[in-house]
């Protein structure tokens, strides 16, 4: 087929038409070799934004990404394996203290993790904040440390659904990146090539997420949860709150000293329990009758945890990276913290330098928001709020202003709301 | 503003808003400029395919894409001018005769023209098969030869609407080509850089076409007409049937030959009524009181195509180019031709040679096809209903199957239909 093709399968999505299985297989194929060129390809993103896909477009699609590359082979691990993937958030360090939690009650978690990019953190630049911390490791290396200690967490081989990773880069420069069949088919062609045998979706909803209502979280979730199914994974997702930033914690080295709290046996009590609630639906899934709760308490969490950091060349004993410029944020009334807006607080760290404009950028390990409180607390005037935390002085006035645009203090206390939202099987 | 506001602009319109003026302004210069990247400009002409742009939007993009280049001053030619633009058909030589005859009337007619992609055909495509003939002139010659033949038909200038030229190339290979905000500020962009003072639009309906049905093309004529009156040229739209070829000839050389024959005072009857039709708005759009049937049967139209020829480089005399290889397709039984596709017919003298495939391409002068019927003819078994013509004998066989189906013989004549649809002022 010709380029001429492409333009068929653009017309045929725009004009609101299903693609034909060959159609997807060709255009996902064709656009990994660079037949199909950039531009035809957000086109067609678009179209399929605007035009939907049917679950079984979504499938195919999802199965041509997996096709474009290699599929790893955890066969040799003799645990059960369990993944967990996030759609994102701010202050979501979740992975830290979940994957050698879970791994610490005998289940392997294979966790391929990426980067940040806009107002939502990235594991991996969180990772790094560690000293000789290392995110790529090669195939053997994965397989062997998840069989050893059972917890892994590491950038996803080149070989990995290579069209995932073009069509993410060019989706995010195209205006094409909240498109449901693109979101769930990214997600679970990296999930199912990676040979999880299980995965637990954390989906986002709120301000700081991607998806700002329930019905379209709903939507997605079901949409992935059926896509593992269809695959052979057993597949869960729970739908959790994201209005307001996960812990007190929200930047690259303060969430890593965050989660090490959390495997202490201490930290913000969302964290924990998200944590918790999260490492009970992996070791479900994964056939794994145990007690996180105790597990964490027993410290063999924090055991897995030393371990896998130093299995990637890290040192979980050396101290974490902290800014040169640091600003506190006071109350200026006296009265009740109403809300902590996730989006205003996560483009504060943003602008701080904990995240990145472009994906060559790099991230400020110590910048970022430390929290001091949380919705429900009260204050007094000149009460600290928050720190603002930055390499480079020159970021704090802007992020100041957002900071302070996402801190309500009111009179009164806000109504509680649930961290989990719902729960899709 | 960096890249970041070419997303802003797209999701904008991706979400159905209205886009700014600033936005507009931007997007369009910044594109022409290489700023935003040609998968960003495809991802926004989807999202304005398929949400749509207000009048007011469209009338920005369109001054944007003439502030993307030069724009011609044509105050040094004393005669009004008139120009005609047509939205491309099969068999569609109507500039040939037209420019020449409303020339010889007194009007000035710069006419720049395309070439053929697709199915439809180019002016300059068939212009080349006159020996010697040149395409691109200067704009002083283009000024001179309109001051003195008051004829012009040529290729627009480089600096011309320089946005038009990026974005008809994308738009061609990412599906975006039948968007009508696109097609106006397209069309309407480079008449009104080329400086004409009125414009009358042949807008054409039917297979052939790239406006299916009547109330589309209304819709695009309106759009245009309200476009050129905002720039404050003259501009009136005739709506025209293109469910059958024009003309019995289709290619380029044999549509030089027919046009030179109504030049002559003969030709086919729908070629000539339309190429009066369009005289008869250009004079009235212009100013001038003329008879263009009175000057075609008087042969001064044909003196100025002559002189026309003449003055790009032409021998008018020079026998035409022919095709190598000739096959003739019969009637397999006896009726009337019920019905001839436009579209079929274009196909096929594509597949002959004809068109091309890609722009680099070239195209085959004496390739085509030549029709020896018209709806209504009563035929035998056995009669000649069109003559297949290419260079390269391999392409005969497909075409001829195009041809076989886009010519209909049945037991009843067809219900006469009207060449003039409709007339948007």
């Amino acid at each position: 087929m010709s380029a001429f093709a492409a333009v068929d399968v653009i017309r045929a999505k725009r004009d609101g038409h299903v693609l034909t299985d060959a159609q997807i297989d060709w255009v996902v194929d064709a656009y990994t070799r660079g037949v199909v060129a950039d531009e035809q390809m957000s086109a067609l993103a678009m179209a399929i934004l605007l035009r939907g896909m049917t679950p079984a477009e979504i499938a195919r699609w999802t199965a041509a990404m997996i096709a474009s590359g290699e599929r790893l082979d955890l066969s040799s691990v003799t645990r059960p394996t369990a993944d967990k993937h996030s759609t994102g958030g701010v202050g979501d360090k979740i992975t830290l203290p979940l994957t050698p939690l879970v791994a610490a009650c005998g289940v392997a978690v294979p966790q391929l993790s990426g980067r940040g990019l806009g107002h939502t953190g990235g594991t991996l630049d969180k990772l790094e904040s560690i000293a000789g911390w290392q995110a790529r490791i090669s195939n053997d290396q994965f397989k062997s440390q998840l069989q050893e200690i059972g917890a892994v967490i590491c950038a996803a081989g080149e070989g990995l659904a290579p069209a995932d990773r073009k069509l993410y880069a060019l989706r995010d420069v195209t205006g094409t990146v909240e498109a449901i069949p693109l979101i769930a088919s990214s997600i679970m062609s990296k999930k199912i090539a990676e040979g999880t045998g299980a995965l637990v979706l954390d989906v986002k909803v709120g301000t700081g997420a991607f998806m700002k209502d329930l019905a379209t979280a709903q939507e997605l979730a079901r949409t992935m949860v059926q896509l593992g199914k269809d695959s052979g994974v057993t597949t869960v997702a729970l739908l959790t709150d994201m209005s307001t930033p996960l812990g007190l914690a929200i930047g690259n080295a303060n969430e890593v000293a965050e989660s090490v709290e959390v495997l202490a046996g201490g930290g913000p009590s969302d964290v924990v329990e998200l944590t918790l609630a999260l490492a009970r639906e992996m070791l479900a899934a994964a056939g794994v009758d145990a007690d996180p709760e105790k597990v964490l308490a027993g410290g063999q969490a924090m055991d897995t945890w030393r371990a896998m950091i130093r299995a990637q060349g890290g040192d979980p004993d050396a101290p974490l990276p902290t800014a040169a410029h640091t600003e506190l944020l006071r109350a200026t009334e006296d009265g009740v913290v109403t809300s902590i807006d996730a989006y205003g607080v996560g483009i504060a760290a943003w602008r701080l330098g904990a995240g990145r404009a472009r994906k060559e950028d790099p991230v400020s390990f110590g910048a970022g928001v430390q929290l001091r409180v949380r919705p429900g607390d009260r204050v007094s005037a000149g009460d600290v709020l928050l720190e603002l935390r930055a390499d480079d002085e020159a970021r704090i006035p802007a992020a100041r202003e957002d900071a302070a645009g996402a801190i309500v203090v009111g009179a009164a206390p806000p109504a509680s709301s649930p961290l989990l939202l719902d729960r899709i099987a």
